[in-house]
């Protein structure tokens, strides 16, 4: 099922001397949307099969993106994607068993030769943070940290104002790994016991499993196993689940204080679909911070992503602007 | 015991068209060098005791510094020091029992009113980092990470050939206080499991009375341990000693992992006093590097650090440079 929804009307649309087609490829849905400075003008919603890959999906986008190509004035298309990428179009890295075909796909010229546009793409928690901190919790920052708890752990680090990219694209955005248990598991990226793999919803099942140390093989527990349902049952008073979610917010907490001490931010920003649960979440996080963060400054400040799934999207026109 | 030694004579000193005074206060010894673009002119070494306060210090390097600035055409004081700190003088944490009265006096005031010189400071690992990219291991690298294995794990950070420093002067140089065990020991710097708490000299003793799982309550060994007599010890073929030794490489490997992730470097260099055993250091990291790193691109080259103790001072030239 696909979704169109309109955020204006004509008359605000005339009033606008240039747009952004911004597209933002995530883990469960596709958007692709009409920016401006303002934000969001119209946004088309579509969702994304567990193993999907890239080329079917931009057959989808096309008769979209020409759509809003027609509107006339856009000056580019934003990408956003769950990976490492160049700014101009390459996908360096995909998540596990995803887009697999996203390295091998000219993406710059798809844009150029179907539309006419310019590409400009960027890591999609890279874009959250730019979202974030044009128009969402990290308005007026100059120094944040996001930290994007999905599937995996996602990041994205903003330093003065800009944000780091590093040598090679990767700096900043591989928060969730950096280790939390030198002697933990093996990581889907190769590295041992990353904060992705001591606490994400990839790994849900198998920290289950370890922590359930009473000698029953198979745990009464559904599976795969999500957050949503660990934080409920904890909420209920489900001892084995409250050992679950403490568990995972000691690990979010020590990475992220790894991250605190990496980059020294002023602010924390905590997005992504497992901040369902933030009551549970921040409060937690943020007591750890005042008792184990090294900031001879204060403490930086913990706070939740404000515009959800609509920050790649917003992002679209700081990173037009930061390539002009 | 205090040393003098000089690398130049007058004629060579005659053709510098200008110097500097490089100051550096370290773990076990407190160095000062007449320095200039091409290196070392002379330098005055004076061994620290373990619980030194910085303004005795001050007052021993006041008749050396005075001698520097009378050879004329000094356009600065540069301090290096093992704490974080501002580059106008002002010390905002120090090392555990060491120097604690530094954050109280005005080392900018007494570069000036002592010798009529501007100070300009920075931290111990950041100096090294800019004396091996000037003269040394990183030469001719933009993308570098440090990593300083001593009493503790220091660290300093170069992007695009710039040292990153962050909002609060922390950011790259707290490389020994990201996590390696979420569940670890309490770290002196107040975060928990940290690599510096799980694998550094100060640690030692502790570490090796976990890792004795026997049941002894008193160790048959020195007391504090350092790692030349672990290496060593590992080395003739002590099957503890190569326990707590792989220990520790596990843990700075993961470490190191963390830090390539988070920076995104093109090489890595190693330096301080445990590289002593750069011989069995270097293999068994670079090994877990190429099996551990995600990194799309080729691995970080793993080097050792070439000045020594003389980093620090080469660094004075390169750090004053960047405040032209």
């Amino acid at each position: 099922m696909t979704a169109i929804t309109s955020a204006s009307d004509d008359t605000e649309l005339s009033c606008i001397t240039s747009r952004a087609i911004a597209i933002d490829v995530g883990g469960s849905h596709m958007r692709c949307g009409l920016v401006g400075h303002q934000g969001i003008l119209s946004v088309f919603d579509h969702p994304i099969s567990p193993k999907s890959r890239l080329a079917p999906l931009l057959q989808v986008l096309d008769h979209h993106v020409a759509g809003f190509a027609r509107n006339g004035d856009c000056r580019a298309i934003t990408l956003s994607f769950p990976g490492i990428v160049t700014r101009h179009g390459k996908v360096l890295s995909t998540p596990r068993g995803k887009f697999e075909d996203a390295p091998d796909i000219d993406l710059a010229g798809w844009a150029k030769e179907r539309f006419g546009l310019r590409l400009v793409m960027e890591n999609d928690a890279r874009m959250a943070l730019l979202g974030e901190h044009a128009a969402g919790a990290a308005q007026n920052c100059m120094d944040v940290v996001i930290v994007m708890l999905g599937t995996g752990v996602g990041s994205a680090v903003m330093i003065h104002g800009a944000l780091l990219r590093g040598a090679h694209f990767q700096a900043g955005c591989l928060g969730g790994h950096i280790p939390a248990r030198f002697d933990g598991r093996l990581c889907i990226c190769g590295a041992i016991g990353c904060v992705e793999a001591e606490a994400s919803t990839w790994a849900l099942d198998a920290i289950a499993r370890e922590l359930h140390t009473d000698g029953e093989d198979n745990l009464p527990l559904p599976s795969p196993l999500d957050f949503a349902t660990v934080f409920r049952c904890s909420a209920a008073g489900d001892s084995f689940m409250t050992e679950v979610r403490d568990h995972c917010l000691n690990v979010w907490s020590a990475g992220i204080v790894g991250l605190i001490h990496a980059y020294d931010p002023s602010v924390v920003v905590l997005g992504g679909g497992v901040m369902a649960s933030a009551d549970q979440i921040i409060p937690a996080v943020s007591s750890y911070i005042e008792r184990h963060a090294f900031t001879w400054w204060g403490k930086p400040e913990l706070r939740t992503a404000k515009l959800g799934p609509d920050a790649a999207l917003i992002g679209a026109w700081p990173l037009l602007q930061e390539c002009l």
